[in-house]
C-alpha cells in the first residue's frame, strides 16, 4: 500500500475544505499514475487512520471522486480507481512534491517584443523616491472619490449596472470631459468624439494599433518618450526621429520627410514634450497644422501635462483647430489625481472611436466604471476643477523651489532649463559625473532615482533624468538634493 | 474692425480664466486667418468695452499672447499680429463657432477589427437588469478594501511608491496568489510565475498575442466565449470550433485535428464553460494533458470561475498538472468581488511572464496598484477567503432559487442543466419564443437582458442567454422571472 500519510498533505488552516484535499490528492496520485486503473484504495476506516481524520471526511473525500467520476465502487471489492480513464505510464517513485512545479519555461515557441531599455538600479523598499513626473497623492482628492465610490455600490443594482454598459467608458465623465476639454482645451466635441482608456498609454496603444501595419513609418522626437516608442515598435512600426530643440519638434524636417513619403503616423508631445519639457511654439503648430491639412497622415497629440502651466498660458492644441480629422488628442486624468487612478481618454472622430471600442473590449473589457463615475461626480462637483487649482499653484511653488535648489547646491553638475509646466524638470548632468555612479550611490543611501537608461540609446548618452518635482515636498526635496549631492564623487 | 463681441465667447464661470479665454479666442482668429498676420489690434481700453471686461483682463490677455509670440507692439502702431507666422489664407467669413467642431471623419484610413455580435437591445437605465454572471457587488467587501485604499494612500512616500515599480504587479498580491491558488487548485508556483492584468481578458489577449501570428489557428469551443473570440481574430487568428457537449469540449476531435496539423492555440474554459456552464469531466482531461504532452501546442486555460462551485468540489486545473509548460492559466479576481474590480491573472512558465511584460508595459503600464495592495491586505487577513465562502453559499441558494422558479413559472419556455458552479444558467429558450422579441419586450417593461445573439452565429441560432443569479436577490429574482413570463406572446 502506498504511504497515503506521506503523499496526501492536509493544511487544516487552508480555504479549501480538508475532504476536498484529500480528494484533490488522490487526482494527483491517479493522474501521476501512482494509482493505477482498477486498483482498490483503502477502506474509509483505514485511510481515514492513516491520514488521521475523522472518518467522515474520507467518506466525503471518496464520494467526491465518485462524482467526479475518478473511482466507483464494486460489490465485494470496494473502492477501486475506474477504469475508464487513459491508460497512464507510472511515473519514478519520488513523490514528495505530489504536485509538478510549473515547468520554468514554455513547451511551445512564442513571438518576442521590444524589452524596456535595461535600467542598472532596481526599486526597491527605498525610503525616498524620485518618479518621473507624477502628481502627489497626498494632495489629491481621494477621500471625497472614494466616498463616492462607496455610494455608487450601494446604489439600487438597475442603476449602477447601467455604468457598466457602455464599452466607450462612463457617459457622466465623458459628459463632464466634453465641457471640461472646450473650457480649458477649446475643444468643439461631442460624447461620440471620446473613449475613455486606462490612462493615456492605452489610448496611444489603440491609436497606433489601428492605424499602424507591419514596417510602417511613426514620427517621434530625439528623444522621445519611451513607452509610446515601445508600443509603436510593438506593431512593427518604425521609428523615424526627429530633432527636438527649444522650440519643440523640428517642423521643418518633418515637412521634408512628408515631400519624400507621406509617414504613417507622427507622435508628439505639443505641451513639457516627455522627456524634455520643452513646449512646441505657435509659429511651428501652425506650420504643422498646414502640413497635417496637406498630407492628410494621423497624428497622435499626446497633451498629457496641459492642465499644469506656470508660465502664462498653454498653447491651444493641435486638436482645436481644424486639422481635416488627423488629430486623435490624448490626454489623461492620472496626472490631475494620482498614479493609481490610470483614466486617460482619446479625442477622435466618431468613425476612429467606432473601431478603437471593437479593440477596447477585446483588450480589457471596460475600466473601473464605478470610479468612472465617482470622478464625473466631482467633475460636476466642481471639486477636480478646484483640486487643478490648488495643486498648479503648489506645483509652481515647487518648480521654484527645485529649481533653486539645484541652482545652489548641484551647479556646474546638474544643469537644466525652467519647464514652463509640467511635473518634471529635465535634469542634464555633467557628463564628468556619469549617471548610473551617482544613481547606485544614491539607492545605497535610500533614494530610488532614474540612471538615465530609459532615454539614452546606442550612442546618444543624454546623462539625464526627469526630476519629478510635484510628489516632493519642502522637507522631502532638500533631503532628496543633499542625497543626489553627496552621491557624486 | 472685427465684431469681437460675438467672435470671443467668454464664460465667467469656466474653470478657464477670464483673460486667458480671450487669448485662446483671439489665437483661433488667427489662426483661422480671420485676422491677419500685420493687422493691428483695438487698444486693450475699446477691446475691454468691446467685450465688456475690465481692461485689466484685456491687458493681461495681451500678455498672454505676446509671451506665446502670437503678437508684438511697435512703438507708436500699437498691438499687431505677429509678422513670422505662416502665410494664413482667409477662409469664408461665417464665424458663429469660432473653433471648427471636431471633424466627423477621420482624414486618413486605418484598420478595422472584428466587432461585437450586433444586438438589438441597447442596455439603458433600466430598473432591473439580468447580467451574464457577475458577482453581487452588494454583498462584496467593498468597504473594507477601500478603508484599505485610504490608508495606502497616507503611507510614507517611499513605501507607497514601492509598490508602483512592479510592472509584474503587486508584489504582495502575487505573493498572496501563491498561496490562495496552491491550497484553492493545487498549483506549484513562485511570483515569477505570475502576472496581474486587468481582468481575465487582459491576459487572454496578452497571451494570443504571444503565441498567434495572422492566420494562426485557434481551437475554440462550439458555443464559446466571444470575448476571446474577438480578441483571437483581431490578431488575425481563424478560429476552429471544437462540439461542446455535457461533458465539455471534445477532446477527441481535438485529436484528430491534432494528428493533421498541430494548431497554434487551444483556448479551453473547463469550469462552467461559458456560456454553456458544463464542466470538461475528469476523463477529457487526462486525455486532453496526454495530447498536450504529446503534441506541445499552447493551451490558454479559462478558469474564471474556478472558486465557485456548489456539486462536490471543482477539478483540478489542468495547470497543476504535468503539462509540459504548455498550459497558461488565466483567471480572475474581478468575480470573487465585483465587476468593477478589474483585477486578473495570468500563470505561466517564467520565460513566458518575462515576454509577456515587455506587452503590458505598453497596453497599460501597470494596473491601480494601491487596489492591487488593498486586494494583498484583505486576502492576508482571510477576507477575501471569508467572502468566498460566504458568496459560494449564498449563489448556491440563488442558483437553486433560480432553478426552482423556472421551473414553476417558464416550463416548456426555458430548459435548462442545473449548472455545478458559476454565477449563471445557460437559459435556453423554447424556438417557438424567439429571444430577441422577449427581450424587447422586457426592455420596455424595465428589465435589461441579452437578446441572445452574442452566441448566436450564422445558422447558428441558440436562442439561449447566460441567466446570471448571483447578483439578483429573491425578491429582484422573483419580479426578473415574472417580467420575462410577461414578455411572453
Amino acid at each position: 500500500m502506498l504511504p497515503f500519510q506521506t503523499l496526501i498533505s492536509i493544511n487544516k488552516s487552508a480555504a479549501t475544505p480538508v475532504y476536498q484535499q484529500i480528494a484533490n490528492g488522490f487526482i494527483v496520485l491517479i493522474r501521476d499514475g501512482l494509482i493505477k486503473p482498477g486498483a482498490s484504495l483503502p477502506g474509509s476506516r483505514q485511510m481515514a487512520l492513516l491520514l488521521q481524520v475523522h472518518r467522515k471526511t474520507v467518506i466525503a473525500a471518496y464520494d467526491e471522486l465518485f462524482t467526479q467520476d475518478w473511482i466507483t465502487t464494486i460489490p465485494r471489492k470496494g473502492v477501486i480507481v475506474a477504469e475508464n480513464l487513459p491508460e497512464i505510464k507510472p511515473r519514478s517513485f519520488k513523490a514528495t512534491t505530489p504536485i509538478p512545479p510549473y515547468a520554468g519555461n514554455t513547451g511551445f515557441t512564442f513571438q518576442s517584443f521590444p524589452a524596456m531599455p535595461a535600467t542598472t538600479i532596481k526599486p526597491g523598499k527605498h525610503r525616498l523616491v524620485i518618479n518621473d513626473g507624477f502628481p502627489d497623492i497626498r494632495i489629491a482628492p481621494m477621500e471625497l472619490l472614494l466616498r463616492e465610490y462607496r455610494r455608487l455600490v450601494q446604489q439600487p443594482a438597475g442603476k449602477r449596472a447601467a455604468s457598466f454598459t457602455n464599452l466607450a467608458g462612463s457617459l457622466s465623465l465623458r459628459e463632464e470631459l466634453v465641457t471640461f476639454l472646450s473650457a480649458t482645451r477649446g475643444l468643439n466635441i461631442g460624447v461620440k468624439n471620446i473613449l475613455i482608456s486606462r490612462g493615456a498609454q492605452m489610448a496611444i496603444n489603440m491609436a497606433a494599433r489601428l492605424v499602424l501595419k507591419p514596417g510602417a513609418v511613426v514620427l517621434v522626437g530625439e528623444p522621445n518618450y519611451f513607452l509610446a516608442d515601445m508600443a509603436f515598435q510593438s506593431f512593427g512600426a518604425k521609428l523615424v526621429r526627429i530633432p527636438v530643440d527649444e522650440n519643440g519638434m523640428d517642423v521643418d524636417a518633418i515637412e521634408k520627410i512628408c515631400k519624400q513619403k507621406k509617414p504613417d503616423l507622427l507622435y508628439i508631445i505639443p505641451h513639457h514634450h516627455h522627456p524634455t519639457t520643452v513646449t512646441l511654439s505657435a509659429n511651428r503648430r501652425m506650420k504643422l497644422l498646414e502640413l497635417i491639412r496637406k498630407y492628410k497622415f494621423p497624428v497622435i497629440e499626446d497633451d498629457y501635462d496641459y492642465d499644469f502651466h506656470y508660465a502664462g498660458g498653454p498653447i491651444l492644441p493641435l486638436a482645436s483647430a481644424d486639422h481635416g480629422g488627423n488629430v486623435i488628442y490624448i490626454g489623461s486624468l492620472t496626472k490631475s489625481l494620482a498614479a493609481t487612478i490610470r483614466i486617460g481618454y482619446m479625442i477622435a472622430p466618431e468613425n476612429f472611436i467606432r473601431e478603437a471600442l471593437h479593440l477596447r473590449i477585446t483588450i480589457d473589457i471596460r475600466g473601473d466604471s464605478l470610479m468612472e463615475e465617482a470622478l464625473a461626480a466631482l467633475f460636476a462637483q466642481g471639486d477636480v476643477q478646484r483640486h487643478l487649482k490648488k495643486s498648479v499653484k503648489l506645483y509652481h511653488e515647487r518648480r521654484d523651489m527645485l529649481a533653486a535648489l539645484l541652482q545652489r547646491e548641484l551647479e556646474g553638475v546638474i544643469s537644466f532649463h525652467l519647464p514652463a509646466g509640467g511635473m518634471a524638470l529635465w535634469a542634464q548632468v555633467n557628463k564628468q559625473y556619469p549617471l548610473p555612479a551617482i544613481a547606485a550611490r544614491a539607492a545605497a543611501k535610500g533614494l530610488f532615482m532614474s540612471d538615465g537608461s530609459t532615454y539614452s540609446r546606442g550612442s546618444n548618452n543624454y546623462n539625464a533624468f526627469r526630476f519629478g518635482f510635484a510628489a516632493l515636498n519642502p522637507k522631502e526635496m532638500e533631503e532628496v538634493v543633499q542625497l543626489i549631492k553627496n552621491s557624486i564623487e
